[in-house]
């Protein structure tokens, strides 16, 4: 059988090609009759479940409670809040007939639900008691994009969008916030994914948001990823939906919003942050098949038994493990799950049983360690620590040699010329139109004004007058 | 405070109102701008995803993986399968504009999926290594309805949709069955509700199928719910889309097909089972909280340490405890959690606590047991498995009052007219006339033809004429 890897695409020769590749070869996706939408096979979307698990377990241990709006949205109901509607409206696939009949009002495909929520909130929000509602939902949101991508820019695509409501604006920043460190702890726990946490520019603002918060990573290529954003909305929308309540001393009050989403461009993420030449390399947490248990020279006495007990004790031990049995070389397996990913790779043959011992690969290194079939099931936490540790370092290093600091947009260009794309740190003024002279002069775009401040220079690195904060700079997903 | 359950209709005074009282009232959904389309609001949500849960981890244990489609179909995919079309195309929402430009081919919001399965079938199945594939997805779907309900008919539902396809007939049908034999069992065991399981007439087959089969369970007011059907395709749908695989002889063979569901529907079905006039009436299994702990003269010393202990212990069983330590008064909570279904109630004050006990109380019976506080965390188990049997035989009760025999029209009506609306097990030639006949004569449909057929008489229960089978006929949601 021809090993489905044969023909990737080198990840420095093609990157997008890579990529494709990938998506393709490890069967995450596959592509549909509706242009810009695609298909998530079971590889793909067991990494959506194990996220979503994950993630659902940190909303609910922040207090959070699943709900399901309605995938339509009224027309009348997309404009109220002006911002918004001007926003998305550009972008969403809009329903007009029921069966063979026209529909009185048009209704759009949630391309997220603010609207929504907000409706639902007028009806259920009276009083101070009613106060917070922390809620979120897992869906599919659909953006008429007109250049797409699988994971990274598809038509329709899985998220959580989560949606808060609070008495004072304090709490609700104090959410949006909470949010924000929730998605980097996923982010670097779970992902082995360093991200640099911060605030948007006003220009790159959510529609409606008073500010957005997000987390950039950067990739190996050297372009940064908005793998989740975080809003707060002020009192904007309440005033536009009409939602008040009644506070302790009995004055009618605004409430304040937020929300905050990630999608399956996370599955994007990882791809293109911890894949190799030789396929995906996935992060134990949300890997489909953690570990795979392949025989050598299976026909053998007692090797499949051996083996299958083996992959038995890690199972019961909680760890989602494969055996390949199949007819195929070992040769052929090695390669096949080398591109699916598989954190780790256990071989035994008659040798290793006559020793008591088995070889353990890591994906992400490839150093093959021999250990005993006694401590094996034991020593697998400290395997996958040491794994983890391995492919956020890796990704950390890309990140640290790809990240420039610069005090002109010519220093801007010549740092991209010599080391290829990355992170700016530059400072910045806080004028738009000195932001969007730095996209214009050197392509790259403010990704957002980290948390953690530094000072690069005194002045603006376009206009030369007195730089207000640091951005971090890139092109972009 | 006022109770939010003073006001229920009484189930048998109008149960309809009944109905959506308890939707409501027990915030399970709320109605949004969107006609026909609901909010399911964090309580109504949580009984879904116990649902999605233990149906998730059934589909698993037979082999089926997760995966996701687009939610859109271009019209020409959705003609390919002619019977199918017909079936769904007048009810299907079109998606016509993409942002403000006119679509080349307008695209129908999902109605159900064996299109889109079948265009990506065809993709990926060339061999019979390629078979079966054995595929589920948690999504929603749209269909146009004039007349919606919550849960029981709305234009939107949540469901999942099991799709699968294989090399022969044989493992098709095995399969359908297979799939049905899994919903009765989660119907019975799990929601403790008793289905009937047969095939659907030929009248009554899902478009495009072969054969239907569905579980039929009866509601409190004598009315039949489908709760799950299961669906062979045959090689129809394969034919007209040219999937197609090379056999072990090398041979291109024509591959078999089938589909199954279950919906939010069932959250209707368990409401209009087990609820009564004090309100909901959950099964433990899907239950949001299954066990809630109300401390009565909370003000007294040790009264809420003792309650949090205890809902403590409780919790690290793995049971869904809530205690309720809010200002209102117990009489208040007790009503409320009545409402809302919670299977169990423990109510503990300072003499219980002095007495070392607690006052158990089953939400089925109302039944008041004292148990002593050193043995009721392990006593949880054997009350839920009396309180299971509680309600699964109430229901099971009002089906066997409410299921007739008859052996023409007029004793169906003469039936129904004394006792009220239920199953009528009658017999049927196997002509659709004949069952069309006997629904303009007593306003019953075929709900199905049972596994476990009976002989009532020996004749049609319209025509007279040789009877083929037993049909179970009812009025239905």
């Amino acid at each position: 059988m021809k090993n489905k890897n044969s023909s990737i695409t080198g990840r420095d020769e093609d990157f997008a090609k890579w990529f494709t590749d990938i998506c393709m070869k490890a069967e995450l996706v596959s592509y549909t009759a509706v242009k810009g939408c695609m298909v998530i096979r079971p590889y793909g979307y067991a990494i959506w479940e194990n996220i979503q698990k994950i993630l659902d377990g940190m909303f609910k241990a922040t207090g959070h409670e699943n709900v399901c709006m309605p995938m339509f949205i009224p027309e009348s109901l997309l404009q109220k809040e002006k911002d918004h509607v001007e926003g998305f409206a550009p972008e969403v696939a809009w329903v007009t007939h029921g069966g063979a009949e026209k529909l009185e009002e048009r209704l759009c495909v949630r391309p997220t639900s603010e609207t929504l929520f907000c409706d639902h909130y007028a009806e259920i929000i009276h009083s101070y008691r009613d106060l917070p509602k922390l809620y979120n939902q897992w869906v599919s949101v659909v953006r008429w994009e007109k250049t797409t991508r699988p994971f990274l820019r598809s038509r329709e695509f899985l998220w959580q969008e989560g949606h808060t409501i609070h008495a004072t604006a304090e709490e609700a920043i104090e959410e949006t916030e909470r949010m924000l460190q929730v998605y980097r702890e996923f982010c670097e726990k779970y992902l082995c994914m360093p991200v640099i946490a911060g605030k948007k520019t006003e220009s790159d603002k959510f529609a409606g948001a008073v500010s957005t918060y997000a987390i950039e990573a950067l990739m190996h290529d050297g372009k940064a990823l908005q793998a989740g954003t975080s809003h707060y909305f002020g009192d904007g929308f309440a005033k536009a939906f009409g939602i008040q309540y009644t506070s302790k001393d009995n004055k009618l009050e605004y409430p304040h919003q937020t929300s905050w989403g990630m999608t399956t461009r996370l599955i994007g993420a990882i791809i293109m942050t911890h894949g190799d030449d030789n396929g995906l390399i996935l992060p134990p947490a949300v890997a489909p098949t953690q570990i795979v248990v392949i025989p050598v020279q299976q026909h053998k006495e007692g090797v499949l038994e051996k083996c299958e007990t083996l992959a038995q004790t890690l199972r019961e031990k909680g760890y989602r493990v494969k055996l390949d049995d199949s007819d195929n070389s070992p040769g052929w397996k090695f390669a096949e799950y080398e591109m699916k990913g598989v954190p780790l790779r256990i071989e035994m043959g008659p040798r290793d049983i006559a020793e008591n011992k088995c070889v353990c690969v890591s994906r992400a290194t490839g150093e093959k360690i021999f250990i005993s079939l006694d401590e094996i099931a034991d020593k697998i936490p400290e395997l996958f620590k040491t794994y983890e540790a391995d492919i956020f370092n890796a990704a950390l290093k890309n990140r640290e040699q790809r990240t420039y600091t610069a005090k002109t947009a010519d220093e801007i260009n010549a740092k991209l010329k010599e080391n290829g794309d990355g992170f700016i740190k530059a400072m910045w003024c806080g004028e738009e139109a000195c932001e969007d002279e730095i996209t214009a002069k050197t392509g790259v775009r403010s990704r957002c004004i980290p948390e953690n401040q530094e000072i690069i220079s005194e002045t603006c690195v376009n206009c030369g007058k007195p730089a207000k904060t640091m951005v971090v700079w890139a092109k972009a997903y």
